[in-house]
């Protein structure tokens, strides 16, 4: 449980002798002073200041609090009563009222505020100050019996609450009872008399309760009041709050009070209520964006009884004041640099504005106001892009969910790739495929997903599974191919061969409508309309200006020509990680890459590799001439073949279906053909497909032979810790031929470029480097087909050749490594999981949930870069690499390559480069730009 | 392919007029200059110059030959030949005999000899200085026809293959052809008058090949054989070894040639030939060990058709001779400070000493004669102890293989743990525990094990596996107990169902008996008989003497309290790993282990920890009681919970077994028990221990409840990458109430002991600790926990709280981790998977060979410690972490803690202690004695 500290000034406070100032009225209080004077003290004094007309008021600072609660007899410090009294005063002048007057009687509202907010974590209290004897003036004023004995019920029941300690209940129970007494349903329906009743009824609840009569005196109220506040910053939900958000003492300690003038929209035509945006907040759009009551309070434009106006038309209604608020609007901006969210007053043609705030924005309100500001010069540049957190551009680069329509979700798994997305559910790629086909949206949903399953991606809207983290295989391809995708999402449990799922009592059958959004990891049954992503002209603007000032260049990661010209509309500027492997994925590829995988002989081997060859060489071709004349990191086959394969139980399984198959079909075989098709199809479900002629069962014994074949590759190549295994530069010296297959289509395909002058810039890259000796070797393969190339070609293909840095003992070696690399890459994917022995897979379904909750690691290390861990040796492996070759270019591959705070660390390691997946490109370009700002704004401190 | 190489000195040569020195004479060549003079030449030279009698004789140095191979005409280097004929008058006056004399013939050896020792590689020829003259001298001097002419042919088939390139075939022909007219079918057979006509008929072979007689000429015989041998360097077979065996020109380039006087033992009965060692080799003890024959040659002795007396038949059959032998014996010991093999030869009556080497001994004999050198002052201490190659003491402490029997192996795996071991085979664990109660030894072969094997273990004399590597389960369960272990023996395919395993063609069934060899991974069918271990007197004085210098203490890893006891007697200064899992192996605590795992709650998994409390204190106690005062280091549970847990393949097949008994049991429900017992033996198998009586099929039924709970958890846990999964503290978070148990049990134990001052030293260790925060979270469980322990015995638990590092993050983060931990325990089997991204049991399958083998890694960073990414690792925590705790105790416990060069490493680290398996104590306490001796040895250059 957070103590109570008292700082070193409010101990001394409570030795001082002589009185201290503890109330600072809004035109004394400094208004950047939010640790002494609370967030709302210190805006209000601000407002004041700059000459905006604010109802006058006093702040008692957090000192107050502080030396009060440490206090033995929980007394307030010597003097603030004092203070408190002399401030009233002022504020009796400056309103023409007076506290406690039974003609023109001053109220006011009392609440606290501390130095973070704490939305409805402590007290307030309104109308302090009404009485038996003030009400009169009040209802002179207003005349308006009801809304006078409604405030005054308010007060009594507030007041009773939170600074006499009535319990709520009590006031409810007496409420209640009048409302059926009056026979009414709705609080509405009370008559100001139902309201004076319940008043005088409250008045008794208190005398009960408390055993004396509420307090008369307005002073004593005020004093009260005070005390309450003060006392709500130890009180139970205050306390929680601050844990649950991990609010230190540094952070905020104490609440001040304000007490302010009440003003009343309410006093007549002459007097209105409304809030406002100095522009619109859902467009950006340069407008005053607000509407407004006449003769109303705050209240009642929020409770719908009667429709508030546009702004716009207090223009004719009350053209002076128009002019007025429009002056505020400007005012506020040009002070605050900043879209305002303000309350406004008209109290007898008198303008008041109560609160002004940030206004909260979505993207591309915030986009458009930052450029347009910027033009107007409201703002510099660099204050536009510093105005916007990277983050918030995802939203403009997927489909999200309508925020219009509320849903109450059906499951949630993890946000594994951001975008929103309804389709028909299909539990497996090949009904997904035949579905989709059907121009039926799909959601694909799987227990898992593996490589094999890559055509059922291609025919989907979005990726569902149950299990696997963010890293898992429907994760990072579905990122890839920019489509939503919810991963591990535990309470679904898929039945492939009844082709439905189940989540809780729930069922879902093939076919049914299902919603995804991969942004928050839920899943809603139905279809929930998506509002589709914008790249508006003053995103493109912004990002330039970016673009200017960011020392890092953005890269994308992107494994195919599409996502390559995808990527370039991100602005890419270059591709920092083609995966190699993903092209194998291809349906129409992956017979021949399990061919490979299959062979026996280094002969059978090289005959499938042959048939790849020119499939990679295009695909290389056609990313280089996409990207020219930038950069394209081509990453050599990097994960353990037994991925290309099916799982053991999925073989297993289909090898009983084939048994089963030849078994009836053997048994139907003087059926005629139709016949046996029906009877096949009865018993095989997803098998149908099998060409059933008359050659069938030997068909079908050649497919078990296969099967088997596969099978027992699946054992051979069993891996206990696939993470840590045979894989990356590890495969591709036990198996030259297929590095040397990649390698030379790599380099044909950049020789029939260059040959023709195009300036393509391959650059191959060597995953899994554990020591130089690898590097040394595959080099040794560049070496030997580069010169055949040539020799071929006539040209001399240009290209550069480096090294992922994704094993620790890569950054323990870099001096080493960068004798034979260009470049070093940072996997940080693999290199957090290395660094902390945390499999992704397995930590982010076991243990990181409760790391987070009990705060033992303060970030999931696989979204932020862990800067004293993995960062250490990044730092490492950029000194010893730039240390045996200065001009060595470093960048970053991982999915951190995408996350502000890991670009601003990448920025400080001076790397060249991020790469991130192609949406997040312009996140990254707006990060690269605020680390670059961030670091010239140290410099100059 | 080698190339050769000039030296500058030799290309000066090349350039040079005035005659050089290139040949020395045994008194001028110096004996320490091998890279000249090569290793024979310059021994030759050292035994001459320390006064033996070495048949005099000279060098030709490398200089000449690597000259002489690069002059462009190949002749030899101006001068040699001077030299030659110079050094030949000296060796003709120190000898009395003339070369090429009729009369009194010298007659030489001409020998090859590089500065590194390849035994076979280069040419010999012997006899040279043999013609039809010289013969006669020699027959008149020998009286031996048959030996002469013998001699005679040998020369010119040697000189003919080396010098002139005669093929050996065509001589060989003409030999076998003699021998089939003279009717003998061994060469031995042959008579004198044969000999010499082979004489001829050789030749004539000559003559025929090269169209020249064969040189009569002495000198000219002499000067081609020296360019034969300068010409063997560069020929294929010396080529093709030194690429072999990585010999670089730095290492030895070029051979020398060494110009002997030929002497012989069969001059005559004042003539004889022998060899022999300083001391017995096989035992080590200080007797004069050889064997000769009077009248005869060197090779009658080996050759086995005479029997050769001790040598101690000398003094009696040549008084003075054996006298001058003692003599020998005694200036060899002392000059060489070594136990020496040497061979001599009477010449009428006058000894010669033909070369000298150091002995040969097995590690028995090692330390014995280590310790009487010693202690007879031919040796310091310290020179004792740096003698013996720590490896070595290996062999003395564990069975090993009778080298007189030979046999060849069955099958290869990998030697996971040292010691050999005969018995039964058995493919699973009941079955070891039945039939090793049945008083037979037994060998458990499985495809791998689990902890629920444990009792297997425990019944066998060995353990064998067909999977998995030297950190699979089976390899360190074994280490641990000082079993022999073979794992991964992958050409074993084991069939638990049949009780069988095949291997190639070759059937094994339960019952056939094999022996294994965890030394070297062979497997052998039968029985072959092993020699125990023997832990000598003198052994246990020389690990005193390494106590006294090393800086680092040996601690040994212990898991329970008789292998606490056993690692006493090996020298353990503590226990540095006490791991407590695997007390939760044995077969009466695996079910609560299981219990607590199948746990629904907190309430559930509680009361089965309070079963294993009792057992786990008692254990503790016992290890503490065992080592007082000496520390032991409790590592907290480690594995992730699985491990405990059957595999779902046996838990699936358990099923269909219990389901088709259950239904058998329905089916036989009317007959007799006796006959269900039967029938469910006959479709049972293994499970016939199944309580079958009337109630059999309600039980039935919640064994099938159990298993499926059981299939259900294994689902659960199941991981994709288990060694990055979750365990270690990662458990111990999540499931505090585990940790909590182990910390009380360890703390209860510490205070019964101490409460009655016993000198218990418990050290509480974390494993797999990533951040500091882990730390302190631990931190507050053992706080708590001592609170209530000093509370309930009225004694403060005195113990130390430390951390395993084994995560790379540890490493970077050791300052802080060092705030929180009064010790570091290096766990550098983790941290090496870890820095590598290498899963052991996958590496050591699948690439690791290939990287052996290409020398892309140089050792096997599992076995050897990878001191420059690991070792950096290590440094920078040592460094950070005495940065913040001058004082931290740091050592190190994984398996490098026992590996000789990794010692030196921790030593030079600085390291307090090293922790190893039992048996590998001794050879850690002489490997950290080496370290320190290293340093001083170093300090002092």
């Amino acid at each position: 449980m957070q103590t109570l500290e008292i700082t070193p000034a409010a101990e001394e406070l409570l030795l001082e002798d002589a009185p201290h100032q503890f109330v600072f009225s809004f035109h004394e209080g400094n208004g950047k002073n939010k640790q002494l004077l609370g967030g709302k003290g210190a805006n209000l004094c601000e407002m004041t200041q700059i000459g905006l007309n604010v109802p006058p008021g006093f702040v008692i600072s957090t000192e107050a609090c502080l030396t009060y609660l440490a206090s033995a007899d929980k007394s307030l410090p010597a003097g603030v009563i004092d203070q408190v009294v002399e401030n009233m005063k002022a504020v009796e002048i400056a309103t023409g009222k007076k506290f406690g007057d039974a003609e023109n009687p001053l109220l006011v509202s009392v609440r606290s505020g501390s130095a973070l907010s704490m939305p409805g974590m402590m007290d307030t209290i309104l109308n302090l100050g009404l009485n038996e004897d003030t009400l009169q003036g009040l209802l002179n004023h207003t005349k308006n019996e009801r809304f006078v004995f409604d405030a005054y019920r308010r007060f009594i029941q507030l007041f009773g609450k939170v600074a006499l300690g009535v319990p709520d209940a009590k006031f409810d129970e007496v409420f209640e009872a009048q409302k059926h007494k009056a026979g009414v349903k709705v609080d509405i329906g009370l008559s100001a008399a139902d309201l004076k009743e319940i008043s005088r009824l409250f008045l008794q609840v208190v005398k009960d309760v408390t055993g004396k009569p509420f307090p008369t005196d307005v002073y004593e109220q005020l004093e009260i009041a005070i005390k309450a506040v003060f006392n709500s910053w130890t009180g139970k939900r205050a306390v929680d709050y601050r844990r649950e958000f991990n609010i230190t003492p540094q952070m905020a300690n104490g609440t001040a009070v304000n007490v302010v003038a009440m003003v009343f929209g309410n006093m007549g035509n002459d007097s209105a209520t409304g809030v406002a945006f100095t522009r619109d907040p859902g467009t950006g759009e340069n407008i005053f964006f607000g509407e407004y009551l006449v003769n109303a309070q705050g209240e009642d434009v929020v409770a719908g009884i009667r429709t508030p106006k546009a702004v716009i038309e207090l223009k004719t209604e009350m053209p002076s004041l128009y002019q007025q608020l429009e002056e505020l609007r400007s005012k506020l901006e040009t002070h605050y640099k900043e879209v305002q969210d303000f309350e406004f007053t008209i109290e007898k043609g008198v303008l008041y504005c109560l609160q002004t705030r940030n206004g909260k924005m979505n993207a591309t309100a915030m986009v458009r106001t930052s450029v347009e500001m910027a033009k107007d010069n409201i703002l510099s540049k660099n204050e536009a892009l510093l105005r916007i957190k990277p983050d918030m551009l995802e939203q403009l680069l997927h489909p999200r969910l309508d925020s219009l329509h509320k849903s109450i979700p059906l499951a949630q798994g993890l946000p594994a790739s951001p975008g929103a997305a309804s389709g028909v559910c299909v539990f497996d790629a090949d009904r997904a495929e035949l579905l989709g086909r059907a121009v039926e949206k799909v959601i694909l949903v799987r227990e898992e997903t593996k490589p094999e399953d890559i055509h059922g991606f291609f025919a989907s809207q979005g990726i569902l599974t149950s299990r696997g983290g963010k890293t898992s295989h429907a994760a990072v391809v579905a990122r890839g191919m920019g489509k939503p995708c919810v991963a591990g999402a535990e309470g679904i449990e898929v039945d492939v061969k009844l082709r439905q799922a189940r989540i809780g009592e729930k069922t879902l059958h093939e076919g049914d409508y299902i919603t995804i959004d991969g942004g928050t990891g839920y899943v809603y049954q139905g279809v929930i309309p998506t509002v589709d992503p914008t790249f508006s002209d003053e995103l493109k603007l912004l990002l330039t200006w970016a673009d200017e000032v960011a020392k890092l260049k953005v890269f994308a990661n992107a494994d195919d020509p599409d996502a390559a010209k995808k990527a370039l509309t991100y602005g890419a500027m270059g591709i920092g990680l083609c995966r190699t492997e993903r092209m194998f994925n291809a349906s129409e590829r992956l017979p021949i890459v399990v061919e490979m995988i299959l062979a026996n002989t280094e002969e059978e081997r090289k005959a499938a590799l042959d048939k790849l060859l020119p499939i990679q060489r295009q695909d290389f071709k056609d990313i280089l001439l996409a990207m020219a004349p930038r950069p394209v990191t081509i990453r050599l086959l990097d994960p353990p073949i037994h991925e290309f394969l099916p799982g053991e139980d999925e073989l297993k399984e289909e090898l009983i279906h084939l048994r089963h198959l030849k078994d009836t079909a053997a048994g139907v075989s003087n059926l005629t053909n139709s016949l046996r098709l029906l009877h096949a199809e009865n018993s095989m479900g997803a098998l149908t497909a099998f060409p059933f002629n008359d050659k069938g069962v030997e068909l079908i014994d050649q497919a078990i032979v296969k099967k088997e074949q596969m099978l027992k590759k699946v054992h051979e190549l069993h891996e206990v810790n696939p993470m840590l295994g045979h894989r990356g530069v590890r495969l591709g010296l036990t198996f030259p031929e297929i590095y040397k297959m990649q390698i030379r289509a790599v380099l044909e395909a950049t020789a029939e470029c260059q040959k023709v002058h195009i300036d393509v810039r391959p650059e191959i890259m060597v995953p899994q480097v554990c020591t130089a000796e690898e590097l040394v070797r595959v080099k040794a393969y560049v070496e030997e087909i580069k010169a055949e190339v040539q020799a071929q070609h006539n040209v001399t293909p240009v290209f550069k050749f480096g090294t992922m840095i994704e094993v620790v003992r890569a950054c323990m070696e870099a001096g080493e490594l960068a004798k034979e690399a260009a470049f070093f890459s940072f996997g940080t994917n693999d290199l957090t999981q290395a660094t902390f022995s945390f499999s992704r897979e397995d930590a982010e379904n076991k243990f990181l949930p409760l790391y987070a909750e009990k705060n033992i690691l303060h970030d999931n290390p696989f979204e932020v870069l862990d800067t004293n861990g993995v960062g250490k040796l990044m730092k490492v492996a950029v000194e010893w690499g730039r240390k045996e070759k200065p001009d060595l270019k470093i960048g970053i591959c991982g999915e951190h390559g995408g996350q502000p705070d890991s670009i601003r660390f990448c920025h400080q390691l001076g790397l060249n480069y991020v790469s991130c997946s192609g949406p997040r490109v312009p996140v990254a370009r707006l990060a690269a730009a605020h680390a670059s700002l961030g670091e010239a704004k140290n410099a100059s401190l």
